[in-house]
């Protein structure tokens, strides 16, 4: 049985946890790897990520290099924005090969921006493959697993759903994506320039209210700081009490003056009981919690790799994670996954 | 826009709630229902499940029932047993109605029922429509949301599911079902005599296993009863210190030795913590409570009608939950969910 061919399209630091998963997945063959940073340029793709060769090389993205790598898949991940990634994309669905991208606005493009999402949708009919955003969030707790939760529910008045996350575990970048160590002036100059927020709350609201049939009059979005009470430090970061230990935001989705969607994020340092959370006041109500959280970055990769069988099997166009079977875990030979 | 058409064959306690939800929601027309009980015969289906008539009568099955009431899907809940209820399946599937059924065996029959699930499938695919099987538990709970929990994993090595209800809330048939009431040794001889237990265990652990790709050496099932502690009762039953509250199920998939899915049902009268848990030991690790748990009959009702659009845009063929998209809530018209 002949391998699923993949390229991984962008080495940062959710890439290369994507393709250490990849390496562990019976089936997968990665055929290779593009990046634009000089320090990877030229390096061996395994070595870079799990210190370990595996005779594929980094290179920079040149015309033919999909045409001779002939993916069958291409795991996506250089940015947040679709502006910025939509040129990536049309050039991958090109070359005929089915993608999965971490792209934050591709989860559910088709409210922030419909016009991209109807050209990336045409574009993938027309080469006949399937195009997936997906990671843990969007993706999956705030979105897919809120809606699964609503499907032994006669009735949703109202979702929450908070994800109180400890950044301590988590890698340099994100802590300093959250604000971590700043001062409270710093972290409002940076709230205003957009460069703190988590991507995705639209995507996620948009994605829910779709699912469940509704329709919003508007999302409002809010973000603020969290202070350190105490000295708390990561492996990376030491905070003292009073400087920023990360982020509070939350996005609301709004009828008739209502909140009857509510997306709570905490990511911060020293944070004591981690936890995602979801409330469905409905018939019945359903109150779940998953105990300590899940972790980002692994999860991340878990949800894009896991999704691979689904996205090969499924008909071609955008997809979103709404429209895709049961997002399970598998650790068999792919083939057995692949219709 | 045309109504979808709904049959709802046999209206014991969980086809009145189907029946209830179906009326609720927009699009469905209820256009015809079979039962065998002569209470219900020739009583109007409205009056008997939500006190109001609605003009459709309750008739026994004949052979030209389905040819005249036409629908485009059959709500099935007659029975937990595929060699009871195979020729009725087989029958609606010949009037080219889709079908969901809340019969257990259905949910996944592939392991324990090979040869109907064949058989089922090319019935299916003959006719051009769709088969499922689900209900709260199994179809959800113990298997479907299992399977999601570990869409967020890049390893598992054992899954643990529990479901602990107080069953003080729900109708008598369940209270009896579970043996509330009985002395220790006629649960005992009931339990011999296989009335008691919750059906479905093999099917959901089936279903677990083949999501993941394990192949199971085999499957164990243990039944035990609770006893209470002190006097509790329901609004149906007293039950005094000593007797049989309730049941204590288990179920386990083994490998090499191992068991690597477990599942462990306790139903019973006066249970004082309630709650859904499923936990995955693998990487990352999940630990998720649904604290209070979900109420059986109301959610049951809800995943069957839930999954009608979904049913409805499947395939030709015998699918099941981890088939098909993610079993959300829907509260539009339901042109808004159909392709």
């Amino acid at each position: 049985m002949r391998t699923v061919r993949v390229v991984q399209f962008g080495v940062g630091p959710i890439g290369a946890e994507l393709v250490k998963y990849c390496l562990k997945k019976p089936g997968i063959e990665l055929v290779g790897a593009v990046d634009i940073d000089p320090n990877k340029l030229g390096k061996d793709l395994g070595e870079v990520t799990v210190g370990k060769k595996i005779g594929v090389p980094i290179t920079r993205y040149t015309g033919d290099f999909l045409a001779k790598a002939k993916p069958d898949i291409v795991l996506h991940s250089t940015g947040s924005y679709l502006k910025d990634v939509k040129t990536q994309l049309l050039m991958i669905m090109k070359s005929r090969a089915d993608v999965v991208s971490t792209c934050e606005e591709l989860s559910y493009p088709f409210l922030k921006n419909p016009t991209i999402a109807k050209e990336l949708d045409n574009a993938a009919r027309k080469n006949k493959v399937s195009l997936l955003g997906t990671g843990v969030n969007p993706g999956f707790l705030m979105d897919t697993l809120v809606l699964t939760s609503t499907g032994v529910c006669q009735d949703v008045k109202k979702v929450r759903s908070s994800r109180i996350q400890d950044a301590s575990s988590r890698r340099l970048p994100f802590q300093k994506k959250i604000g971590a160590g700043l001062t409270r002036a710093e972290f409002q100059s940076k709230a205003a320039e957009g460069t703190i927020k988590h991507v995705g709350f639209q995507e996620s609201i948009a994605m829910i209210a779709a699912g469940l049939g509704w329709k919003l009059d508007r999302i409002e979005e809010n973000l603020d700081s969290i202070l350190a009470e105490k000295t708390v430090a990561s492996e990376y970061i030491t905070i003292e009490a009073g400087q920023v230990a990360g982020v509070n935001q939350t996005a609301s989705g709004i009828i008739n003056g209502e909140n009857v969607i509510t997306l709570n994020l905490q990511a911060y340092l020293g944070c004591p009981d981690p936890r995602e959370r979801i409330v469905i006041e409905g018939q019945p109500p359903i109150d779940l919690t998953i105990k300590g959280g899940v972790h980002g970055d692994i999860a991340t990769a878990a949800v894009v790799v896991n999704c691979i069988p689904r996205v090969l099997n499924a008909e071609p166009g955008l997809m979103t994670m709404k429209d895709l079977p049961v997002p399970s875990g598998w650790f068999a030979e792919i083939h057995n996954f692949l219709r």
